[in-house]
């Protein structure tokens, strides 16, 4: 609040500079930034402070590095699910935008679920087990989302196969269990070791979640879990109605 | 996916150790972690791979850091505002969950609108202009969001008291700017260096963008903004229904 006064340093001076550049459409997306000797020349600064200039840029997504290619501003095609009801499912919705979801299958084994979970779940309280799904989604062969699900453990068993192989409401409901409702926390996080080695991100790298629970008839909860994809190439959109 | 045959460093092996105990609840939220002396003797490493392991904690916001306090549990309280339709507004939505929300005006200016703005709000394409407003959003008294919205210029001049100490959405309805259809994108970002002052982040903290375009009767907009808040402090919530 107090910015006016403050003394800004120069780097962060001079990334705001750039940005502005980018947001104006001087840079445009997907193109190279001018390089360091070039920065440098313009700015009458020093080496260190452009780096940190761009490094800043890094940190706030507007700037990608390749190692040895120099900076490149950030395309902003971002794939978009819409939470629609009635519901689309994923792979529906982005196949109507022209984009093709496939997945991975990382891990499906029964665990032990925590208290949270049981209650989510309505697993019942002696020993409450589920299926955990851990399987990374493509959006047109590229790694965008990593989904983490715990399954009903007789779903999970009986539909392993197919699980393993699809996207897991399309089987649930070709298996005659119809998803009539789901509840969703949309969030933002940052990456851990893990995720950011299936994504191909840094350690803290921002990652929207989709967390949810769908339900059949009679508000019957069949599983619970989190669609965790990159920030910089996945939204949500909606729409409210007065 | 070659995770375990590569050499993990040893600050991300103990920052994923500790991240453990945080999930599992053996380090609750809002409490302090053990001291940097007791994390040495526990796992016999150096001083500095201790600070790397903490820091790498703090990148995942799993952990905050208070200047001469020591590292914290992070609390996990968030504000979910309710994406429903009807349509209810933010602050009556945060009002039935006991949350107040209040706002501080930073910027009420007319400005000259871009291209992509001219079209969104149907702008005459001969000097198109709108009214910017900034302002601040804090839930109860707390510093949460920023609020950026671009105003039609007839409303913007004519409502710009009432603007300035409200949020937007009732001060049209209550001038007869029925609302009757709001458009969002929910997307992450990273803090730039106004917001991070705004919000007491550091640069590059994971930010949630609402970005939307609201309609009155006959698809008129009338406003277009972004509501960016603080992603550990804020989410959506959304229900869809087959």
């Amino acid at each position: 609040m107090t910015r006016s006064q403050k003394q800004i340093p120069l780097h962060l001076n001079i990334s705001e500079q750039i940005q502005q550049r980018i947001i104006s459409g001087y840079y445009l997306p997907g193109t190279k930034l001018p390089s360091e000797r070039k920065l440098i020349e313009e700015w009458k600064v020093s080496r260190i402070t452009i780096r940190r200039a761009i490094a800043n840029l890094v940190q706030q997504g507007l700037v990608t590095t390749h190692q040895g290619k120099g900076a490149f501003v950030t395309e902003k095609h971002k794939v978009a699910y819409t939470l629609s009801s009635p519901l689309t499912f994923l792979q529906n919705d982005l196949a109507n935008k022209g984009i093709g979801l496939s997945l991975q299958n990382i891990t499906f084994e029964l665990v032990t679920a925590t208290a949270e979970l049981q209650k989510i779940l309505q697993l019942p309280s002696n020993n409450p087990t589920a299926y955990l799904q851990k399987k990374l989604l493509l959006t047109d062969n590229v790694p965008g989302g990593v989904d983490i699900t715990y399954i009903l453990p007789e779903i999970g068993q009986k539909l392993a196969t197919e699980l393993k192989q699809n996207m897991t409401f399309p089987v649930l409901e070709r298996n005659n269990w119809k998803i009539e409702r789901v509840a969703a926390i949309i969030e933002c996080t940052n990456a851990n070791l893990e995720l950011s080695e299936y994504l191909d991100v840094s350690l803290g790298h921002p990652l929207l979640v989709y967390r949810h629970t769908a339900y059949t008839t009679h508000n019957h909860p069949l599983v619970h879990g989190e669609t965790i994809s990159r920030g910089d190439r996945f939204c949500y959109s909606v729409e409210q109605f007065s």
